[in-house]
Formats: C-alpha cells, sequence, structure tokens
C-alpha cells in the first residue's frame, strides 16, 4: 500500500536532524513515496523559517496531492500565524483526499481549521519524534497509521485505570458527537479567539508535557469556567508525562486534579486514553463525529468508516 | 501615621516562614498594627489551607476593618476559587476603606473582582518577598505603600529602556483610561470566563515570571487574536524575569518578542514599567481611572487624588 507522504515543517525548527533522517528513512522503508518540503529543515531564530516560510510550507502541503501531510515535529510556532493559514486551501486539500495528521503545537492548526471549515485532521505522531525514535517507531502507532492509510481506521479501545473507574456509571449513547481538543495548553491558548472551536455535545481529549499539574488545573479550570467542559458530552484525558513533582505539593497530583475535575463538571471524565507525548499513540479525528462508550475499565470510541483514498 | 494592616494568604502556602515574619516584623517597625489572619499559615497540599479555607480568609479580611488587607504571598490558589469569592463583600469594604494589595496569583482576584463590581484594588507588594526581602525591603516600595496609606499616591513615573523609544511617537491624550491588567499568565487564564474584565479604551499593565518568551509571545497572541490589545489605549510592559534562554533561541528574545507586538497593534507598547517580581515596585491602582503620557523615554501615569481614610 504504497502513498505519497508530504512532510514539512509549521512550527519550530528540526533540531535533532538524525531523528528526522529515521523518521523519513522508516516511512520510505515502509513503502512510501516520501516528498520532503524544500522548508522542511529551515531555521528562523526557534523556527522552521519566518513566518511567511511557514505558510507557504503549508500551502505547499495543500497543494502536494499527498496522502498524508505529516509535520516534521511540534514545538512553537502555529499560534503566530493563526491570522494567516490559508484555511481554505487546506479544506479543499483534505477534501480532495490529504490528511493532515500531527499533534502537540499542531493542536492550534487543528482547531483553528476546525472552527474555520469544520474540516478532520488526524491527531497522530510527527516524523522526528515517532517514526524516527531511537528504539525504532511504535508498533501500535504504526499499526494505527497504517489504517489511516488503508482507510480501514474505524475506531479505538483503551483500558482506564482502574482507580479512575469507581462511581463511574457504564457509558452509553454518546452518538454523532464532534471529537475535538489535542494538547491542553495550545487549546488552551485558543480560548477567547476566533480560532477556539464552539463545540456543544462534543467529546473533547486533552493530553500535555512538561506542564506541571497545577498549571493543568489552572487551564482545566479556564475551559471550566468558559463554560466549555459542561457542554461536552464527554471529557477524555491522555498522558499527561514529564511532569516534575516539588517537595511542596504534598499531595497534589495529577491524580487529584482529575478527581477535582471529575466533581465540578456533569460530563464523564474518562481516562487512559493512548494519546499524548508518549510513543504509544492512536490516531484521532479532530472534527469527526464520533460514538464512544465505556463499561468498567474498558472504553470504545469508533468513528466509523471513512473514505479510502 | 499607624494603620491596619489585615495580613491573609488567598493563594500558596507560606513555605519561608523567615520571610513572612520578617516582613510582619518591618511593618510593625514602620509603627503599623498588624493583624494576621488565622489561616495565613494553614496548609493544604500547595495551598494556605482547602479552598474553603481561603475563600474565609478573604471574609475576614473583607470584614476586618482594616486600612490595608496585604497578601502574604502569591503562588497558585486563586482560579480556582473564583466561583466562591464573596465579591459583593469585598467591594463593599473597598467602599468601606479596606484597600486591597497584592500581585501575581492575585491578578486573577483583582481582575475578576473588577468584572464582577468594577472595584479598584492595588497592584503592589506582598508580605513575604517583598517587606520580608532577606536584604531589607525595598525603598521605593515602601514609599509607594506609604503614600496609598497617606491617600498621598497620585501618580507614578518611569524611563523607559532607550532601545524602545525608537519610532514612538510623543503620547498624550490617554485621560479616563482604565488601568487595569497585572501578571500575563494569570490574566491570560482568566480569558473566555465571566472573570476576565471587558475594558475597552484601558490601559493594560502586564508582567510575568518565569516564562520563556515563547510563552510570553502565545499569551500576547491570545489577548491579540481576542482582540484585546486592539481595543486598549496602551500596553505597558513591566519586568519579565526568571527568563532562562536555551542555545535554540537564536535570538529570539523578550526584545524581538515586545519588537513584534509593536508591529502587530495599534495601540503604543510603553516598556519599562517597575512592577513585577522585581524588588523595586510601584503600587498601581487595578480599576482606576489613569493619565498617560509619554515623550521620548519619560512616562507618567497619574490616577488623581484618592480619599485617604
Amino acid at each position: 500500500m504504497k502513498k505519497h507522504i508530504y512532510i514539512y515543517s509549521p512550527s519550530s525548527a528540526v533540531r535533532d536532524k538524525a531523528a528526522f533522517k529515521r523518521g523519513v528513512k522508516r516511512l520510505r522503508a515502509l513503502g512510501h513515496e516520501v516528498e520532503i518540503d524544500e522548508a522542511a529543515l529551515a531555521t528562523h531564530q526557534r523556527f522552521a523559517g519566518d513566518d511567511a516560510t511557514r505558510v507557504a510550507a503549508i500551502s505547499r502541503a495543500a497543494a502536494s496531492g499527498a496522502d498524508v501531510a505529516l509535520i516534521s515535529r511540534g514545538g512553537y510556532g502555529l499560534t503566530r500565524i493563526l491570522d494567516a493559514i490559508p484555511y481554505k486551501a487546506v479544506a479543499k486539500a483534505i477534501h480532495d483526499g490529504t490528511e493532515f495528521v500531527g499533534l502537540s503545537d499542531f493542536t492550534a492548526f487543528q482547531n483553528a481549521l476546525l472552527a474555520k471549515t469544520g474540516s478532520v485532521t488526524w491527531a497522530g505522531p510527527a516524523v522526528g519524534e515517532d517514526f524516527g525514535a531511537e528504539g525504532g517507531a511504535d508498533d501500535i502507532m504504526e499499526a494505527c497509521f497504517d489504517d489511516l492509510l488503508g482507510g480501514q481506521g474505524e475506531g479505538t479501545g483503551w483500558r482506564m485505570p482502574a482507580r479512575d473507574v469507581d462511581g463511574l456509571a457504564p457509558l452509553r449513547g454518546i452518538h454523532g458527537a464532534v471529537l475535538w481538543g489535542g494538547n491542553l495548553c495550545v487549546l488552551t491558548s485558543l480560548l477567547g479567539t476566533p480560532y477556539f472551536p464552539s463545540i456543544d455535545k462534543g467529546v473533547l481529549f486533552l493530553e500535555d508535557v512538561n506542564e506541571h499539574p497545577y498549571r493543568v488545573e489552572r487551564m482545566l479550570d479556564q475551559l471550566r469556567q468558559a463554560g466549555v467542559l459542561a457542554r461536552q458530552k464527554a471529557v477524555i484525558l491522555g498522558h499527561f508525562t514529564g511532569i516534575r513533582k516539588v517537595s511542596h505539593d504534598r499531595g497534589f497530583s495529577m491524580k487529584t486534579v482529575a478527581a477535582r475535575l471529575r466533581e465540578l463538571i456533569k460530563p464523564p471524565v474518562l481516562t487512559g486514553l493512548p494519546f499524548g507525548h508518549v510513543p504509544t499513540k492512536v490516531l484521532l479525528p479532530v472534527g469527526a463525529k464520533v460514538e464512544v462508550a465505556a463499561d468498567g475499565r474498558d472504553v470504545f470510541m469508533v468513528w466509523g468508516h471513512r473514505h479510502a483514498h
């Protein structure tokens, strides 16, 4: 199943060029035709080229006719250029069969595009950190990516940590809910702007990295106080990694943050979603309608059959 | 000029008890009657007592009849309890002559109170870090605090860094503009919620600590993309401290962040405000109407005579 994969850099400069090369090599070893954007390795300050360069790279990705437009990496850079992204051209490319895949800073692109056009993109891997991972790419991630390429990915399932199931009623009846979200910090940085999607009765998934639980809590509180969480059918937490506990936390942790969230909002809070800054990640269609069901520790999310190209 | 000062802890637990004691001692040495809230040194997880305890402490501060209600320290805790703060009681206390003073996490309290009641509070020192500073309290901070106590503080002035004056036209004609803002991160965490003040034609001042310039920029972009900055008569930057540069910044810095901001928004961006996580800080009336004028490097902000108690 040879596919055309277009690699571009909308965010931070690629610093780990060895990982980038490994990622490209891996994608080629999987049999794909890999096209690398001319500015994929550009550098301007922290960024993969200046703002105009990165906007042009997004345009080229949209015009590439590729099956998948895949980010080289996340980092920082997309919120700066939200006013300049060619949303209509990206939406047209998606309509014509290009799937946009990425994560982290890419959350800004995905949710802004959803707000502006309703188009579906995929929360998923990046070239360097995932396909170029030093120990080799993760099997589950690659299987999910392969499902996307083959038009076979119809859903995902996972087991919640036992401690989070206590008191959680079996969950039924979430149908046709829009899946959205991604990186909590990046998503929250859209709140109050025209780039924050207005999704009612959706399913909001969140992950983050290198954010202390007090910052995670403050961001969740902001979404809650803005009325966003209460309007959802479910909130799903992925991995929150890179947390450095300090002695004066004195029991304050992601565990207490999640427990408090559960007390404060009405929608069920599901946990354990295999997504975030971790090797084993599923691909998730941001903007697509999903069904969600949970029974005990088992959660299923189904987005149905999507068109294969 | 003996005044009654009420010290309470609405945010993080007081960890540096020596600094707290030095601060109390200093305020007493200045001749004041210092009253310490019963929960000022309480601890629950990271917090100065659980949420109910800190809300009750705010109520006691409001009921204290003190001339000044002063926070022991900032940290984190106020955004958690924004739904529970007794705004009306605080507004009444302010009307009856109690000035609420603080900074950092206190920004959430100040701007939420402004949004809910229009009451004026003071961006200014905390007990521990300022009055209890190891080398002694800062002279200018104490003089400004003294001005507040005596009802003498009618404004402030400072010199901008020479590099930021280039191309800045002399600034006149800002009258009756509401001064608001404080800590950028805390203020931004109110955006989209009912606690974010809706201020048109105001003067927005901002400072932050331990935030990399890319995060500062992302927050400024959020305020800009939300339309907040364009609606102001001026944006004033105080100190941004504790920044750890990294090698891959490659020239990206607070300097480039401020320069870009100046290009992107119409209101003038003034810099060098002596406020933030620095010893030498002025006191600023959040919610009061101010006049601002700038000529070359010199900036003046006047809020006129406020009632002395």
